[in-house]
């Protein structure tokens, strides 16, 4: 048996970056494994989603804590009782707090649609569109306490085009997430993720690919 | 004659981005002239080039004006005189005040190195590397009140690769930097650029070159 590596994921809505991580992992792209994947809403699509892969899903109520520390205290003990090694926030709409971060440091990713450190927050497709950007695009980035401001692993570049809407932006720059996510998690996996202090590099390969995407959309 | 669209350009520097739309007019990629280069530092490099091209190049020691006010009412005086009609800034190292600014409320453009919003002021390579990021860029904009804040016309995306210092980060920009500031100025000069409050768009060509570049560095 190969060593996988152990995902789990914290959820708030569709999930459609899960997904892409959960093709990864069928189409053998990916050697990990979802061993937990928490909502913090009892509809989550993401829900549907761990059903119908067979995974191990969780609606865990906020409102059964007493607050945002103790909820995710309950978190790190299922995580912990899973074997959780690294942490994918997948559309996860709460706040992380210092009991998450302190059980998991430099080991929780997130995902964001735009070009940190442009953006930050939410609605991050209408805020570009707003400002007028020609190029937007998005990022993969450590978790750290402060607002999607953590060490950058990845990003990649979509244009802005003249008739976008916030759904055509949202859509265009969706395709790219569920590339450099999973992508991120091959590195993980197979070691190659170095982090130094902001500075986050990835190692050579010792069997290129061929295919692997660094810097999408970043052309020289 | 052609209509030639008659620039102003305020320089402090080197002035590389000057040279790039000196050789897109001597190479009739542009029809402009330009009509005069304003420095506020005596040896600017740029006034060296204004000089082997036979342009019209001033020193304005801002050491003769009470402030930068009157130093601008000068400069705007001498733009009237020469007829110019937009103002590039190239490499231009003072702030902007109200007195250009109402004179050509519109037509100033600004070129900066980075995908703004992100790395706004100076040093916008040296603030893309100590952040971490892995795609910076170039953006030219119109000119307003605020610092780099302007509506965006044009970006350019280039990756940030592992070893870069500033100053290969620097020369990568720099060269998407001088493909697009001559490019917004063939849009100004055929009458395309449409502003609409922070949402600038660009009409279709009436003839078509074929090599156009709208979003260098975005891919879908």
């Amino acid at each position: 048996m190969p060593d996988l590596l152990r995902i789990g994921a914290l959820v708030s809505g569709n999930g459609t970056n899960l997904q892409a991580i959960i093709d990864a992992i069928e189409k053998k792209e990916l050697e990990a494994e979802i061993t937990v994947v928490i909502s913090n809403k009892k509809t989550a699509g993401a829900l549907e989603r761990t059903k119908k892969h067979g995974l191990n899903g969780i609606y865990l109520d906020p409102g059964n804590y007493e607050n945002n520390r103790e909820y995710e205290k309950e978190i790190v003990r299922l995580f912990g009782k899973n074997r959780v090694q690294w942490v994918v926030l997948a559309g996860y709409l709460k706040i992380i707090t210092d009991e998450l971060l302190s059980a998991y440091p430099d080991r929780i990713l997130n995902i964001h649609p735009s070009l940190l450190p442009a953006f930050t927050g939410l609605h991050a497709q209408e805020q570009a569109l707003k400002y007028g950007v020609k190029i937007t695009g998005c990022t993969v980035h450590l978790v750290e306490a402060g607002l999607d401001s953590g060490p950058v692993i990845i990003q990649a570049a979509v244009p802005v085009l003249e008739n976008d809407t916030v759904e055509t932006l949202t859509e265009r720059i969706s395709k790219k997430e569920h590339q450099i996510y999973p992508q991120v998690l091959k590195w993980i996996s197979t070691r190659r993720l170095k982090i130094d202090g902001r500075r986050v590099s990835i190692l050579p390969s010792s069997s290129p690919s061929g295919n692997e995407i660094i810097n999408p959309g970043g052309i020289v």
